[in-house]
């Protein structure tokens, strides 16, 4: 595409996000970006668009040359690899909102654009309003980002912040969630992690040049915390949020998951509430980088798409230089977690299989402990997120072999077992 | 430049920022980035580098062909722009982390890049770690930026935190920032806004593709904020911060000015303590996004011109969209200002100038009173620095002259004027 010329889009999609977008850039003639059809799957649904916007048939937008962008924000998966895939082959720039299909499909979509040398632009299915793949792209492309980790689940987010903040029910806040439009049309999606974790492999790409399916990184959501959990968190002034990290080893390697977290009153993540999201980048000599907006509703992940559109018109696309440029790092599962459990019965804790253990709290009706697992551990097993019992990590959880024997005896010389 | 080229550096300056980088660079083969010669002003000082590598004539930098990068870090406004542009002239790329240097010589530095079509980068100048310059400039490129808001002096905010945190007084907390090093060698350089507003005049550019030197901008310091006005913040639950913004008004103009301000304890820049920086972005749809990191110190400063140096292997430049290629915003100073004012004296205060006076506190030894003013009336005269008065903004203060009027008439109805 030749520089800063007009867009003619063809957009999939009618929704929130769809309708949001369709508004903004009648409003916005500077964009030079127009949407010449709407492709839906209902045309019976009363639509704030004139009739003649709209079609039913995904070949108007796909075969029609005066069309060179695509804009995919559908909820369907196979269907949104679909469209991409034959945008692209037909010579169509596309910007997408659909992190399941970019997370699954992560492969194909790099051969798509290697194949075809056409940008496929997606920072709506990160952080939404966050521009956090593009400054990993762009800002952060050398060997010195140790760390990110992040809130990337906004209905999560707002569920937690409710029911510790204003002590509503798991019940009561997810409902509130899905009034407000946060949540994902399936809750189960949101609540168990699944939506977190495909965006983490999304990021791991863009941060590290990791290219994971979602099933092979190591997560859950928060549909086992308690109450209780809540107290112990609010004794030790302590939060608990939903946190995906990834963090470069010693070895090189890097160590990645999704998981609940407790997390400081003074880190910048504890100030992410409700349905907004964070990431805190660690990078050498820079510190901690903190980038915060809101992660979840229709404005904000129209306001991404609506980047991208922009982008596009100054043929911007990803490099994937952490991929392509330099020696991608690897994912790991060998390195150590601390975490907090706690459970109803002793019976369903492995307690042979934890390195240590530095606390246990077992004259309540719910019990906890404090102690050291091995990744592969969790990954590879489900005691954890089973029998109602909730598994939280520590707020600097990870540790890395080098460290492990060193800390194991100090912590056993403590607990005076040697 | 060729793509992904080897890059062979000139710097100039060994300061904490340049010592800094050779050891990043020495530490990082993988950036493909070496420094051959480095031109110092003191050539008796002790270096921790071999003495070859240090030459006191510019020229041995600038005339040599091999060398295709500049990185300049010294602390002198003017040599600094020489040395910036017969680099350029010579063809080399350059990458500088003088923010007084660039704002006084902002239409020069872009005739410059215009004239040789090099890249010149300077994301250090602006807010150190946090990559403020980039966004701006890649991805809120649209119409829908609204207002931006940052705390862009590390050393005035680490100086407010611990005079209203820990207590200390004014000097104790200076002395303590400079022996830090967050503080510049001439304390009045912060302490007074002129490194802000410098910053400022930087980012107004990338933000609207405004081109206005420091000197219009309305701006002061912390200097004349007292322990009575930190009372007056805790009895409001307020923060006191130097906050940097620029607004747009209903007609499309912009309002911008570097003031102290009251700032509520849930505003993402309340969060924003000690040495550090942030900024928060309001665009349309996005709602409010935040960016925040270390602002100051030779490490954070480092590592931004790190970045910089690492995007000129892909040949990145600013391309000041906002400036060539859309209508770049006027600044403009017909705005109001509701703001707070403490006093000794009546007398020091002109009160005919006000529009309106919402509230006041005449008792006490300290005098204040809330009230609003024109814009132009700040920037035009100084009696509101000058006496021991001190000007802090409300936590909302810009009001648009579209809204005057019905303010202005309700205001009086509830003051029972008319």
């Amino acid at each position: 595409m030749e520089a800063h010329k007009q867009l003619t889009i063809g957009l999939f999609g009618f929704g929130v996000v769809g309708e949001g977008l369709y508004k903004v850039l009648q409003q916005t003639p500077s964009l030079r970006a127009t949407i010449k059809k709407v492709c839906i799957k209902n045309p019976t649904k009363q639509r704030n668009a004139p009739a003649a916007l709209f079609t039913t048939e995904k070949e108007e937008l796909l075969s029609d040359e005066s069309i060179n962008v695509i804009v995919e924000v559908i909820d369907d998966a196979n269907a949104a690899f679909e469209i991409v895939s034959i945008a692209m082959r037909n010579g169509k720039g596309v910007v997408s909102a659909s992190k399941k299909m970019i997370a699954e499909h992560l492969p194909e979509i790099l051969e798509l654009q290697q194949e075809t040398g056409l940008p496929f632009l997606y920072e709506a299915a990160a952080c939404a309003s966050i521009p956090v793949i593009r400054n990993l792209e762009e800002y952060y492309d050398n060997d010195l980002l140790h760390s990110i980790k992040a809130i990337v689940n906004g209905s999560t987010n707002f569920i937690l912040t409710k029911m510790f903040e204003d002590k509503l029910s798991f019940q009561s806040a997810l409902l509130l969630a899905q009034q407000l439009g946060f949540a994902e049309s399936n809750p189960k999606l949101d609540v168990e992690g699944y939506d977190a974790v495909n965006k983490w492999a999304i990021l791991l790409n863009h941060a590290y040049g990791i290219v994971e399916h979602p099933d092979n990184i190591l997560f859950t959501g928060i549909q086992n915390i308690q109450l209780s959990d809540a107290l112990v968190a609010r004794e030790k002034s302590l939060d608990v949020k939903l946190i995906a990290q990834a963090k470069k080893l010693s070895n090189g390697q890097v160590a990645a998951f999704v998981l609940p977290q407790f997390v400081k009153h003074d880190e910048p993540l504890s100030f992410v509430k409700n349905e907004y999201n964070g990431v805190v980048i660690e990078s050498g000599f820079a510190d901690k980088q903190f980038f915060y907006g809101k992660g979840a509703g229709s404005f904000p992940t129209a306001s991404a798409v609506l980047s991208d559109i922009s982008a596009l018109r100054y043929n911007y696309c990803y490099e994937y230089k952490k991929l392509y440029h330099h020696n991608p790092h690897e994912l790991t599962t060998d390195y150590y977690l601390k975490v907090y459990v706690s459970f109803d019965d002793w019976k369903y804790i492995p307690r042979e299989k934890f390195e240590w253990i530095e606390e246990w709290h077992a004259d309540a009706d719910r019990k906890y402990l404090v102690g050291v697992l091995h990744a592969g551990e969790l990954l590879n097993d489900s005691w954890w997120k089973e029998n109602g019992s909730s598994l939280i990590l520590s707020p600097d959880p990870v540790i890395d072999n080098i460290d492990i024997i060193n800390l194991k005896k100090r912590s056993l010389e403590l607990a005076g077992v040697v």
